[in-house]
């Protein structure tokens, strides 16, 4: 493999590539990134078994050809390189001459052959939705993902599709965070499957803000495909418990809320609080008023409030801090809703977009 | 106490005062911050029993006395209160009612009384310099000092006063980094004091870039005294060793160097070795031109070079890539001068200001 690639290009593809490479490899091979140069393209790919990523750049191929080099060395080499082309010419050895500008490297590679190979897998369904779309639901709900590894099946985003809608949904058993999307275009069946979340995460890496990306869903494993790069990932096997009950069938109070006051509000009086499950701020909504209470015996107490448009009967209900801030914190809009009912049933926090968030209130008031 | 103070000025003094205060304090009023009221001004104390720094803002006091507040707490509230002033009323057991704009909080306290007095010591000699020019000194040679415990004295910077020139050193014995100033007005006897590392790294934490910082020395303790602020801190005790043994009495050659294009030239070739105190780099002076090369047997070679002026023999020279681009981490302007004689002899780097590193080449080439 002789090739002539641009700096910058091959940067930004290591970027997108190499942050699923863990620091310790059993097999020494997954370490590496494999370049495939062919025709006018280098195709660069990564693997840790679970998730696989691609893509393509525009390449001078002036000898095909296939070799494997150590990723994270690449790419503090590529983002140290002081020129505007790279030159890479591997011999059969493995070994690379990579030069840019004044300097040049021989890098130790691994063969080709070692990489493993891509799983295949029948479809089930297809549909596609803006780059963008899916980026920022997966921003909007990861942070719920349960990273307790005891249920296997929360450990993942649920991806469901029916009757024409797409939600995704994030839960551990405290809070959940949906967001719903139409979908017009999809084909297949309904169904519903559960991406890792570091699957999840790794995506919203590779997504940008133009373009579709394409998801094709089968039975073990799911593919998702935008212009130059694609990801395939094996899903969670298992039932994600039944969302939905989770959900109030409605809210009889809605108060519109600055996302940014309510944030900063709330992480004031959480300071008179230590970090620990068990403490809890009490939110009261009373006269055009939502009031921020917290105490603890070592601290001390604190309080402070904002201005709302609010006329029912006075409510109070405590949070843990972390759980009743994390809506906000990945909110897309300034202006939200908070939907109540009473102090002891579920919360929920409406962000436009199809975004809701359900919390339950703890019970030590 | 009763005060009213400004929230920028108690932020200002409390991002000063708080980085002494350690997570687990055997003391908890160590932990705290005391407050003392007197007159129009509240000066502020923090301690660690090895360093104190106390500073001074104005106040609107409306009843004098003096209490302690939980230090790194109290920075969080102040740094997300939202209004311009603070008010801060303490009861006679220590607690405080602190309200700023809407919010209003009750922090739990400690007796002044409980907090430790500060030490007097007999002054021995007394100098001073402008704030920023010892924030400097202090910048360019504290990363030399030694982190192992062995050996006591290494692990703070001598201080120096002879025949009118104040001298800084840091050395861990591998390389050694100096800064010289003449210094016309300083009283008292000649000598040497050695300033413990945590010491000098809070002191630059607290100059600022105008206005004079006054030094007075005693037998086992230090004053720093600027405006609003001062310092002290325990000597280490014992004899620095004798530095000037280790700076060679003259260079044969000096090359002038642009800092920036050596530190990114060495850390891209560097790329090529691990980390590991034995990796080396080998930088070859040639006809006009500085080349850089570093080969390791797991992860390949990288050679890069700068166009210099040098026309004398060619001398090879190999070092660790840490210490040898630590200088120019540090150094206060992008003209450097490189002072050498040959391949086995101590190397200089000398940054202008006053400022030289000697470092001794490896002996694997």
């Amino acid at each position: 493999m002789k090739i002539k690639v641009k700096r910058e290009k091959l940067l930004d593809a290591l970027h997108k590539l190499t942050s699923i490479i863990g620091s310790r490899n059993t097999l020494p091979v997954l370490s590496n990134v494999l370049f495939e140069a062919e025709g006018e393209k280098l195709h660069l790919t990564t693997t840790d078994l679970e998730v696989r990523i691609s893509t393509r750049i525009e390449s001078d191929v002036e000898r095909e050809g296939k070799t494997t080099l150590p990723g994270k060395r690449l790419l503090s080499l590529v983002n140290k390189f002081k020129g505007d082309e790279i030159f890479i010419d591997c011999n059969e050895n493995h070994h690379s001459e990579i030069c840019c500008g004044t300097a040049s490297f021989r890098l130790l590679g691994l063969a080709a052959d070692d990489f493993p190979l891509p799983v295949t897998f029948s479809p089930i369904r297809r549909m596609q939705m803006p780059e963008g779309d899916l980026a920022r639901i997966i921003d909007q709900i990861y942070y719920a993902v349960s990273l307790d590894d005891s249920r296997k099946v929360l450990h993942g985003m649920l991806f469901s599709l029916k009757e024409n809608t797409f939600t995704a949904v994030a839960t551990d058993g405290k809070r959940l965070a949906l967001v719903e999307k139409l979908m017009d275009d999809f084909t297949g069946e309904e169904g519903d499957c559960i991406v890792p979340l570091k699957s999840a995460s790794e995506l919203k890496r590779l997504l940008g803000k133009e373009g579709n990306v394409s998801i094709v869903i089968g039975e073990n494993q799911i593919l998702f495909e935008t212009e130059n790069s694609m990801m395939t990932s094996k899903l969670i096997e298992g039932n994600y418990p039944n969302y939905r009950q989770v959900i109030p069938a409605s809210f009889s109070k809605t108060v519109e809320i600055s996302s940014s006051e309510f944030l900063s509000t709330l992480e004031l009086v959480s300071i008179a609080i230590a970090d620990s499950s068990s403490s809890f701020v009490r939110l009261t909504f009373l006269d055009n008023r939502l009031s921020f209470a917290a105490s603890s015996t070592d601290i001390g107490e604190g309080s402070d409030y904002l201005d709302i448009e609010y006329t029912g009967s006075e409510i109070s209900i405590s949070f843990n801090p972390v759980f009743i801030g994390d809506p906000f914190r990945h909110v897309h809009s300034d202006r939200v809703n908070i939907k109540l009912n009473d102090s002891f049933s579920p919360v929920g926090v409406e962000g436009g977009d199809g975004f809701l968030y359900v919390i339950m209130p703890m019970r030590n008031k």
